[in-house]
């Protein structure tokens, strides 16, 4: 095994946990809180509730609500400007991957300075961000475990990753109560995102043995949780999520991706399609190209996935993969990517694998992956 | 679920990763390092290594090697003292369980001031301390992953558990090539110590799902690689028990122990004798005592050991606990207490139950054990 690191954020997991809000900011030294969030999650109360936890530690704040779903560079700059003109010091995002994302954008501007697209890559951030204080509001995204960051470069009309350790928050706060208040939609989008995190950190090129068993687990809970969660809405399911997508993170963030992502990352910049939509659609396709890349561990997954092995390790990963496809249908979301894109679109998926296939997180794909396969995989998934 | 914590530190694992130990220091602001290890490393060449590796990134070290087995109070004091008048600023250890407690209490002592006794139990440490990088050279004790510190008490001949997040390194560098340069003895120590991290951690009170899986790997690759890797020396095999304590210190730094390491403290304490060695002798009669109050669990564990399940969990938990005697036993260490103590010592026992009962492991024991009830093990395990 080569030299492997692996860093994540001190997390606080569990029902109530986000009443821990006001204590960890104070912990980081936190006097005006920097609040991030979305008008979905004031609508439910939660931003209200953490304003109350702030106030009653006599922690002020400034609230910013500049996100929209794939946030852009300018909303990240423009909040950057805020940050600074409030004098904030801890950064406090509550909400899912497009709120938390922008959180991690406006640390870095405010601190590093330049533009969003100067940290583009991996490890291009020099100095130390302010304190991150980071609530998930759906069990997906990873951004409040992740060393990861995306933004949409408008201009380019491309999603930047950026990538560096020093993005991992100090503290993540998962409370799954903030689940129950999310939409069926929402919940399924987002454990598909995780999903993929999960399958995609376990075939890496850098995979470890402190990623591999998160991995493992993660894909185990979501095949077994996430029905009942959008059937109950039973805590316990949705608890169970969120330690799913909080495993898989963890397996992320130290392992990276692998191609699916970054077509996802580049669709989802070309057509400001929401992340967790495309997922279902590309998933399945991408595992079948990358088979013969990695099959004893696609066999891994075909077996927590089917809870048995077939024959051998190629029948065990392809009946694995079979089985994710039906379970994707019988959850009644998207499955083709026509189903998102019209005909006369068809065209521009070239230009999508072109610039795909320089995500960062195609360096970590099992298979050396050329816009080419890029494509057949967009293509089988038509 | 209540609400649970799990913090980490950074951790740089691989064959050669002790190379990366002056850039960690650098990260950290070191300009002075104050290096911790002892005579066995300096002999093994490991503590000129660090030192090279360290001025090779222009940092100056000074060297502090005032380390015993059980490390005391009074020579974490001293250490303080020397880091102080030394001004340095990081502090790295280079060493076993012993070297990095030492460690630790003097980065506690050097910010906040007073003598070891003042920050016995939980949390009571107030100011931060200074960064610390750790390279463990044992797969064991853990104290490169933990929030724990075990300093003896000279005057009370017990052993103080400090515990807090503020202890938890900033930087883990787990290097297996170290273990290559340890005896027979050591490696099995170390082994049986973390072996009994996993199965306290998996039975605790405060386990969560973050902890149990890391729990049951360590499990696993212990039983699987002690043997091979005693045997060949071969660096897989060490690489996989390096693994396992890893992942065994993630578990127990954040679920905490039980009653076994609550009595080998106050055996520890009581009598000078090395951690590693009493692990043999009272974990299995401690897990008997524990049956009852967690069947189930005791049962995965039993599955792990055993690689199958027998008819019902108790049946399967005690299979277990018995393949778990023969291993001690066919590793040629003592497995009673008699071998360790004189007879004429045995009516001590109680007094080493009625401090271990106060013992901060205890707390998170499955059940609610009483001194006579570890006296009872004590006598079992005589």
């Amino acid at each position: 095994m080569e030299i492997t690191k692996f860093a994540i954020p001190e997390i606080i997991f569990g029902r109530g946990s986000i009443n821990y809000a006001g204590q960890c900011a104070l912990r980081h030294g936190a006097k005006k809180v920097f609040l991030v969030s979305d008008t979905g999650l004031e609508e439910a109360g939660w931003v209200q509730r953490v304003m109350d936890i702030l106030e009653s530690e006599g922690i002020n704040w400034v609230y910013y609500m500049g996100v929209t779903p794939n946030p852009r560079d300018f909303q990240v700059e423009q909040g950057a400007e805020f940050y600074l003109k409030n004098g904030a010091d801890v950064i406090m995002a509550l909400g899912g991957g497009s709120v938390m994302d922008t959180a991690k954008g406006i640390a870095v501007i405010a601190s590093n300075g330049g533009k969003v697209s100067d940290y583009e890559g991996a490890n291009k951030i020099e100095r130390p961000l302010p304190p991150m204080v980071f609530i998930p509001s759906t069990a997906g995204s990873g951004s409040d475990i992740s060393q990861f960051c995306i933004i949409s470069d408008t201009q380019r009309r491309v999603k930047m990753s950026i990538i560096s350790r020093t993005l991992v928050p100090n503290i993540s706060i998962v409370d799954p109560h903030i689940l129950r208040t999310k939409s069926e939609r929402l919940i399924i989008q987002s454990s598909i995102d995780a999903l993929a995190h999960a399958i995609e950190s376990y075939v890496s090129r850098i995979a470890s043995p402190f990623t591999e068993t998160q991995s493992l687990k993660a894909i185990d809970l979501i095949m077994r949780n996430l029905k009942p969660a959008i059937e109950s809405r039973s805590l316990d399911s949705l608890e169970k999520l969120s330690i799913a997508s909080t495993s898989a993170s963890m397996a992320f963030s130290n392992a990276s991706l692998g191609m699916e992502h970054a077509i996802a990352h580049s669709l989802g910049g070309m057509f400001d399609i929401e992340h967790g939509v495309i997922h279902p659609i590309l998933l399945t396709s991408v595992m079948r190209m990358n088979l013969d890349s990695c099959i004893p561990r696609m066999a891994e997954i075909g077996k927590v996935i089917l809870n048995r092995r077939e024959k051998d390790d190629r029948s065990t990963a392809l009946a694995g993969i079979e089985k994710l496809e039906e379970f994707f249908t019988s959850l009644g979301v998207a499955v083709k990517l026509r189903q998102l894109i019209d005909e006369e679109s068809r065209g521009s998926l070239e230009q999508v694998c072109k610039v795909a296939v320089n995500d960062a997180c195609n360096l970590t794909n099992p298979l050396d992956a050329t816009w080419q396969d890029m494509l057949k995989a967009c293509e089988e998934a038509w």
